[in-house]
């Protein structure tokens, strides 16, 4: 493997891992650049160049292996380690990625939840109970949680990140509208802004 | 207001509206171009130069009226037309979407909600029953939505998808792993890919 993947490449492996896990639920074992192009919208040079940033996969003529590329995407991705992982506010956001994604497929274990609200704490989600936020330095310590899934206001979004690092944790996937990266620009983020989504969506209907 | 807005500042428009927003509730009525760069982590020649590219707000040396600029970006990214939508599949990502999200606030009224399981037609959520994806054709063809949230597996969402499209609905904020755009290249799509976002996060804590 190549010392250093371009992040276009890195967001894209996903992408490949998805469209190959459709194909094995088909039960197609081997496909071409060619048809995963047509399939991916992507063109087949592309396709070829990515999977060459990180070995040798295809023989001219025979197409990929869908198994053997999986594996070594997976292996890329870093899917098949597990890293513990907390959830901070289990309101609707929370509840639902909590309940609809399936961390363990990306690496992920959920080894504790929290909320602020004594409504919530003690219900179960993921198998889990709902902890009160005021046992989240015991627990961190105790635990060493390595990622945090932050579904929470902007405020306490910026005290509780804040906290997190002065724990430990070093990744975050921020549900928030608060910018972590703006305070803690060396800490791991990924950010899903639904709202700015939104917002991107309107402007695409108002210039289309 | 100049032709054409490069994707970049697009992308950047809803995190100044957020900020401005933040502001605006601190009682903030004024800032310069440097105030505004530090607490975004952009350099104040780019905040300028994207606040250019749609006309001028800031005086030298007076900063920016934080609530003329954010009317503008509000303009800007056709938040105060309002466009109607339909949010297909309300499980749990679907309900965490439509309790979490305030629509109103950024372009949409949603004016419908489906679903094919037959145990959560009739439920209330956003102040609306669901209804049974059955009936999907007979309220586009009255109702006509301009949009569609799609919170439904990869197959399903594919074939819903061509379903919306033959019945007129222009734009989609897709939270499925159908990659819309592959067959439908001309239809306006916003994805949140959440299982990749949370791949690239492994991604990220492997090669930390």
């Amino acid at each position: 493997m190549k010392e250093k993947i371009s992040n276009s490449v890195i967001r894209r492996l996903p992408r490949y891992y998805r469209f190959l896990d459709e194909l094995k639920e088909q039960g197609i074992n081997r496909i071409s650049s060619g048809e995963l192009s047509r399939k991916m919208g992507l063109t087949a040079s592309q396709i070829r160049q990515d999977f060459n940033c990180f070995g040798e996969f295809g023989q001219q003529g025979y197409g990929y292996n869908v198994d053997i590329l999986q594996k070594e995407i997976i292996n890329i991705l870093g899917l098949e380690k597990m890293h513990t992982a907390i959830i901070v506010g289990v309101g609707n956001i929370g509840r639902g990625v909590a309940q609809h994604i399936n961390f363990n497929n990306f690496g992920f274990s959920i080894t504790g939840l929290f909320d602020i609200k004594e409504s919530l704490v003690g219900q179960m989600v993921y198998n889990m109970p709902i902890r009160n936020i005021s046992s989240l330095d015991e627990f961190c310590r105790e635990n060493h949680p390595e990622a945090a899934v932050i579904c929470l206001p902007v405020d306490a979004a910026k005290v509780i990140t804040a906290q997190l690092i002065n724990l430990g944790v070093k990744a975050f996937w921020n549900f928030s509208h608060y910018d972590i990266a703006v305070d803690h620009p060396d800490i791991l983020v990924e950010n899903v802004h639904l709202n700015d989504s939104l917002m991107t969506l309107s402007y695409k209907l108002k210039n289309n």
